[in-house]
């Protein structure tokens, strides 16, 4: 996935604008409908998503394991959920009825008593519930992400998402032979003006029907740490209305992946939330996996009424529904009031982490000339931007520096897509995720070490 | 899925063919590459898969709850292994570092010491073990087919299959604008020879590099119950080894979803086990969906070497790997001996309902001119024909009856490729997983009474 846009980008990062692949062009792509013997055993989609920037990172990081990586997007694993898991298991294994239940297939849809335990739960403080109709169960929000995509995008339709936006979720659209247009962000998130100007420049150009989505990531996105603001969240729903009521629909792709990792100011709420008369066009992604176990993993997504049965169709021919055992286990523990109970100390845990983060930067990084960096409150990342000539590209001479210091991180350039806004080459991503206290202060020190050497020569 | 594939194949019960998208033939095509605002919402792949053939019938069951379903795929309720998952819980709840990492994400391929241990259970007994560098743990392995259909599969490419096949997995390649061919079965499974016809008229019409799978289910297949003999494996083998070396490289897709429920006769040991040199182009499905427990849901493929890296590549986009717990619950249940011990009570259950439904067959349908059925050795699934005029089409006089009489069945001309040996619509798929014993023998004598009754007129 990631490697396509790897490519892209540093071929942009020189100035150039190269799309590998267009279906709208099919004449002038590097591969043709009948493939030449021997040349390829990969489908399209395949072939443009199977270069390995993601297996060349971890590549490194086995090849050196004292490196710090502040690069994994994984959890802590400090804070994962045993006795909560563990008190979750003994209810589920003590209730016969209910354990045959969690071995048998469920719906396509997912468990409806876990739908409606997770309407309830997420909507409780929103006092606002979606219907359980249109709630469907997903191995995390990613399956979720993929099977809309699935479900309403063809090679050539046109997505717009914030520039930077989520790499994997833009590497499964330019895998299926979609454009990805990048709209500048700031620290409220994707600027809405911004947006207006590139659905307008859309128009003009006479592909206003091939735009189906605009994509955010509502709170404390990965890769930039921005959360949208509620004026904006306002905003789009009300441009996403006013190119509706013109052009065919376009969705607003709503990712709430990071929304519970909050750790300081006022929670915004969900866009559906505020805004119910949108979910004819909003769709509301979320996920279990950041806030309770990416290995129980259940996500789901709030959809509108016309897209349910489509989604299911597609889904059933996947999997039959995502694992019933993991939805039965993950409402044991939502029902008991676990989960609720287990967010503070994730939150305390990586707000502790985000302020060692936010002040190492600021030690080790003090004198480095135009260095900044985004002050996010809450989620897994700081979004890391460096003297303009500095480029942070895999491969590049920061690159390499930082892994001879013992340190290793997402080169900011993965995360932009291929149009519109440019990338900027001088960012970098950092997780503190996985690393602890004492491993982000010193990854940051070996970073800024990093940065001086290369920037010295 | 399943719909379009019903549509596809009564239009072919009347004796025309006809397709409904041809990717390679876009201009012929009823769908356009930018459609008309307000068209549809949907992609092409969506709405070749939306149509609610699975949900009519089961709004048939919900709307007559007094009906006896021979129709559902599910596995019995009662055979699921309610004891050993509960020791497996306790097992895993109380191994803190176990727990750990079950709650933390694994690798895309999944978890490795699941590999190992699946590697050693499924080939303990054939003498063969893959390198777990070549096995991946999907989400059931209906997963890992579509994986490998998006992996390996272009719009246009042609997929070799038994006629009739599996009917969902079909639904995923149509809905892929890919083209099924149905092949000729019979007892032993597809017939080889025809398959080498088919493949010569295929190089005849210079469509050769258009094939890129054959794609069988070995053992007690969905729908037809037959396993394919042991010489046919072989020839087979032979045949692809041939194939490829004359053109490029088509897969032997190897569904062994119901290798384990074998009731009855020899086992016939797995393509890869008696052909480890055909590893370059056998691709083998696994499950213990049916085995153990469709709930809990892992399954995996053993795959050639240079699929690896694509297929994790876009399962890494799709969802990081499949839920992790539920690979480590399944893990403790192999490990212990748990699962190899409840395989001969799950296999017992099984046999005494397919002992049921052949009696019931034999007692209800005697005298019934030209009706004959397939007596399987294992799996689920028993294949009837009907007296040739005798239509079971969904919508058709017999379906109307046998609802009217109280039973559900599915229609076996779903089942059929649309190209290829043509649809027999004179047949049927019963299933004896879901209903208990009393209620199989009440449910053919239903169905007996129907198919009297539509006879007589």
């Amino acid at each position: 996935m990631l490697v396509v846009k790897a490519h892209l980008t540093k071929i942009r990062c020189i100035g150039v604008h190269f799309y590998a692949f267009h279906f709208s062009q099919p004449s002038t792509s590097h591969m043709t409908t009948t493939s030449a013997i021997g040349e390829s055993n990969l489908s399209r989609r395949a072939q443009l998503s199977t270069d390995q920037a993601i297996g060349r990172l971890m590549a490194q990081a086995l090849a050196h394991p004292d490196l710090i990586s502040l690069a994994a997007g994984f959890v802590d694993n400090a804070t994962l959920p045993l006795t909560a898991t563990q008190d979750a298991m003994a209810e589920l294994a003590a209730d016969e009825a209910g354990l045959r239940r969690a071995l048998q297939y469920d719906s396509s849809a997912g468990s409806a008593s876990m739908r409606s335990v997770l309407a309830e739960w997420a909507y409780r403080k929103w006092d606002y519930r979606p219907s359980i109709e249109n709630v469907i169960l997903t191995a995390g929000s990613n399956q979720l992400l993929h099977l809309l995509s699935e479900c309403v995008l063809d090679p050539g339709d046109i997505v717009l998402a914030a520039a930077p936006t989520y790499f994997v979720y833009m590497g499964t659209l330019n895998a299926a032979g979609v454009r990805v247009i990048g709209v500048e962000a700031d620290d409220d998130g994707v600027q809405v003006n911004r947006i207006a100007e590139q659905l307008e420049r859309i128009e003009q150009a006479g592909e206003a029907e091939r735009v189906k989505a605009v994509y955010v990531v509502t709170d404390f996105d990965n890769p930039a740490g921005s959360c949208l603001s509620q004026q904006r969240r306002l905003e789009l729903v009300e441009l996403i209305q006013r190119w509706n009521s013109r052009h065919g629909r376009v969705l607003l792709i709503s990712d709430c992946a990071y929304s519970e990792l909050r750790y300081a100011g006022e929670d915004i709420p969900p866009i559906l939330a505020d805004h119910p008369d949108a979910s004819n066009f909003v769709v509301e992604a979320g996920t279990f996996s950041k806030s309770f176990s990416p290995g129980i993993r259940v996500g789901w997504g709030v959809l509108p009424d016309d897209l349910v049965a489509p989604m299911l169709g597609l889904k059933s021919g996947i999997d039959f529904g995502s694992p019933h055992f993991s939805q039965a286990l993950m409402q044991r523990a939502i029902e008991s009031g676990r989960v609720d109970a287990h967010l503070p100390v994730i939150r305390e845990a990586y707000f502790g982490k985000l302020k060692v983060t936010l002040s190492a930067l600021e030690k080790h990084f003090a004198g480095i000339e135009a260095a900044h960096w985004r002050r996010p409150e809450g989620g897994l990342y700081v979004w890391l931007t460096l003297p303009e000539h500095l480029d942070a590209s895999e491969g590049g001479p920061l690159w390499q520096a930082a892994i001879e210091a013992g340190v290793l991180y997402v080169p900011g350039h993965f995360c932009y897509p291929s149009e519109g806004a440019p990338a900027q080459c001088n960012t970098i991503r950092l997780s503190f995720g996985v690393a602890d206290e004492k491993g982000i202060d010193q990854g940051i020190e070996r970073l800024a070490h990093a940065v001086r050497r290369v920037a010295s020569n």
